[in-house]
């Protein structure tokens, strides 16, 4: 019997803000953590595999698992729909497996909700907000009208900071990475994550 | 105005679990750490100094200040009176220092009673009955009888760890104020430790 839960690490923070790189950077030093699959309506490419890349769904089925309240966030881009499944997350955190996902507000809040004792909440600051434009900038992408857009998003969003248990602040590339594993870590040393501590060292 | 607060680290866990090496090792890495100042009924002795070793009361002193709710928590031992007085730990959390302590159990609830959200609690535990039996030995201060005693408390105070925030193992002396450093560094990442955050990035 494994009595210890997996815990869900939900990042969100403003596009540009290297969330990506973060959560890359974290899969590098921690070999106890777990991508958590989502599910798509988009069909599957070459390379891709069932339950790896995503869990391909319908249009239909995707539907009907929102209509059953198995979708606990989702979004649109380019016409498809991308969600995280309750059943993803509540099989690995049943199998005491650690997962970290990459959220907008809106669905780090969804996640907090479903999960409020096996989950917790980090929100990638930029250094600066001039750190932030320059960050979008270098990327190219955008008209001047899109990345006042941008900007004026990332302010609102920031705001959103009060509502998550942690902050980090993307100033490192190496060292971003490593305060998220401690906050991680950390929280793995919580009394509440290891009701078998006692059993484990024969100290009952 | 330095809005940020001090956090109060309170240890606690069976005498012999290494509190006092664990705490040691801590204030060697932690240059942000300092100690919280006791107040006792003893003499001061040569090289001590008011405030700086301990608050030195008389016992009239040490009574009124119990009976004016000073002293969140107090032991006798040979006859002296050792307490932590309230206005040590205002002073250090408002200032933004942060403090720690080492603590009985007792202790360790009343300070997070009086600080629910400036103090975290951590509980040291040996890494087994055998290890503890062993440091315990190894000091040859106690008798075959008095050893027994040690360890039935030891094993009625271990069952207290569910009333902390974080369980700590004491497995190694270089490695375990390591892990207490990492859990005090990731709860000083706490969105709610870092009210001035978006201030201090020029985000708001």
């Amino acid at each position: 019997m494994n009595l210890k839960r997996g815990l869900i690490t939900v990042i969100s923070g403003p596009s540009g803000t290297g969330k990506g790189t973060l959560i890359a950077g974290l899969m590098k030093i921690d070999r106890n953590m777990h991508y958590a699959i989502s599910a798509t309506t988009r069909e599957m490419r070459s390379g891709e595999a069932e339950g790896i890349s995503y869990y391909f769904k319908s249009r239909d089925q995707f539907d009907s698992l929102i209509e059953q309240g198995e979708v606990l966030e989702w979004d649109e881009f380019c016409g498809y729909r991308y969600g995280t499944l309750r059943s993803e997350l509540e099989t690995k955190v049943e199998s005491g497996l650690d997962v970290v996902l990459d959220l907008t507000v809106k669905g780090a809040m969804a996640i907090k909700k479903a999960f409020p004792e096996d989950s917790i909440s980090v929100f990638l600051l930029p250094p600066s907000i001039e750190a932030l434009e320059e960050r979008i900038r270098g990327r190219k992408r955008e008209t001047e009208e899109q990345l006042k857009d941008r900007l004026a998003q990332a302010e609102k969003e920031i705001e959103c900071v009060t509502a998550f248990d942690y902050v980090l602040v993307s100033d490192s590339i190496t060292q971003a990475p490593k305060r998220l594993k401690m906050i991680i870590d950390a929280e793995r040393q919580k009394v509440r994550r290891n009701p078998d501590i006692l059993e484990r060292l024969g100290l009952r």
